[in-house]
C-alpha cells in the first residue's frame, strides 16, 4: 500500500471525563480545547470544542472516536473525524492507528472529501500527536 | 406506545461552526458550552465540550448527531448521545425529535443503560430544549 | 409523547451465525431471509438479505443492529434499518424496543424519509414480529 | 506507513437492490451471497447473507458500508465490515478504497481483533476482489 504525507495533528486537550466502567466497557472522553496541524498542502488551528470518545473494550483494547473542526490559515473550515484502535500492551510494543475522513465545503480543499488516511498516535507530554498520511 | 418523562435539557452552545455545503450535505457544528437537566429521576448540569454535529441533507432536512456529558447533582457522570430529525418546513408544522442513548458506571442511575429514550426538540431564544420520554 | 401505528414488521431468518464471545462482546448476526411488513399506509414484503447484527454487552443487554430492504405492494423499494436493546432478565420483565428508520426514492412514501419509528419486538415461534408506530 | 498483505477478498452478490435517488443520495444495496478469502495466516470462505449498503453522495462519491461473515478453513467465524470510497471520475483515474475492521472470538484469529487494515477495490467481471492490508 502506497501512502502520501497529509499532516502532523497536535492536540491539547482538558481535564478527561472518566465516565468509568459502563455497560460497553470503560469510557474516557477526552475534551479538545485546541490544536494545530501541518502539512504540505494544509496547515492551521485545531478549535476549540470537539472531543475524542474513547472507549475502553472487555478485551482492554481502546477503541478513540474523535470529531473536531479544523480551520486552515487562509480561513476554511474543515470537519474531521477519526476511529481508531490503541493497545498499549501486546507483545513487541504498542499499537496506535486510526483512520481520518473528512468533510469541507472550500474547493481547494475539495481533494479531502474524498480520501482515506491512516494516522499513527502518540501520546506526548505536551499532548496527543498524530502523524497522518493520506491513503493512495 | 407509552412512555414515562425521563428530563428537560437545555443546552448553551458557543459560535456555530458553519462548514457549508460539502459532500454530504450541508454541516453546521454546534459546540456545547453547558446546560442543565432536570426530571424525577435525575437533574444535574450538562459539562463544557460536547457538540450538536447537525448535516442538512440534499432534502432539506436536517440530522442532529449529539455527544455531551452529563454531571448528577450527587456526582455521577452519564455519557448521552442523541441521534434526530428536523425538519422545519413541512405543510402541518415542523418535526424536530430524537432518540437518546445513555452509559453510566453509577449503579443509581445503571436503569439509564437499558433504556431508549425519544425527545421532542425545540429552539427558544435562550438556546435549545429538548423533552426526553423514557420508552416503556 | 403521541404516536400513530405504522406497520407490523415479520421476519424469517435463516441459522444464526454465532461469531462467539470478541472483543466488543458475544456477537450473533441472524441472517433475513425474507417477511412481510403490515399497515395502514404501506404494506408488502421484505426481501431476502438483510440481517441483523446483535452484540451481548458486557452487562447483559443485546444491542441489535438491522438492514433491510423492504418492496411495496406497489413495488417501491424502502431501505430500512434499526437499533435497538433487548435486555431478557430485569425485574418486572423484559424490554425490547428499537428505534427505525427509511430510506425511499418513491414520492408516495417519502413521509418515510423524515420521521423516527419506535417498534417494540417479541420473539414467537414463527419468528420476530417488531409493531412499529411513527413517533408524531 | 508500512503494511503487510492479510488476504485478498473476492465476493459474490445477487441482483443489487436500486433504492434509488432518496434523501440523503443514491441508495444501491449489493447482496453478498458468497466469495473467499485467501491469505498467508486465514483463507475460507464468505458465508452467505451480508450486504454491501452503498450511498452516492450529493458530490457523486461512492461511500460503500459491507459487513459479512467469514468462516476459515478450520471453522472459525469472524464477523467483518469495512467501510469505504469509490470515486470513478477523478482526473487521473479512480479511487476505490476501504478500511476493514474485524471480530471473532478464536483465539488463534484474535490478532484480528486489535488491528486496521486497508483495502484496494476494483470490480471484476466475477465480481468485486478487495486486496487487504494490515496497517502496521
Amino acid at each position: 500500500m502506497r501512502s502520501r504525507p497529509l499532516m502532523s495533528l497536535r492536540l491539547s486537550t482538558a481535564h478527561t471525563q472518566d465516565i468509568g466502567a459502563g455497560p460497553r466497557g470503560s469510557r474516557v472522553t477526552f475534551p479538545i480545547t485546541g490544536g494545530s496541524f501541518e502539512g504540505e498542502r494544509l496547515r492551521g488551528k485545531v478549535l476549540p470544542s470537539g472531543d475524542d470518545w474513547t472507549l475502553k473494550r472487555p478485551d482492554g483494547v481502546v477503541e478513540l472516536d474523535l470529531r473536531i473542526t479544523l480551520e486552515t490559515d487562509d480561513g476554511a473550515l474543515i470537519h474531521m473525524t477519526f476511529e481508531g484502535v490503541r493497545d498499549d500492551g501486546p507483545p513487541g510494543g504498542s499499537y496506535f492507528r486510526t483512520v481520518s475522513r473528512f468533510e469541507t465545503a472550500n474547493a481547494k480543499y475539495s481533494f479531502l472529501n474524498r480520501l482515506l488516511a491512516v494516522g499513527s498516535g502518540q501520546i506526548r507530554a505536551d499532548g496527543p500527536l498524530h502523524v497522518i498520511e493520506e491513503i493512495l
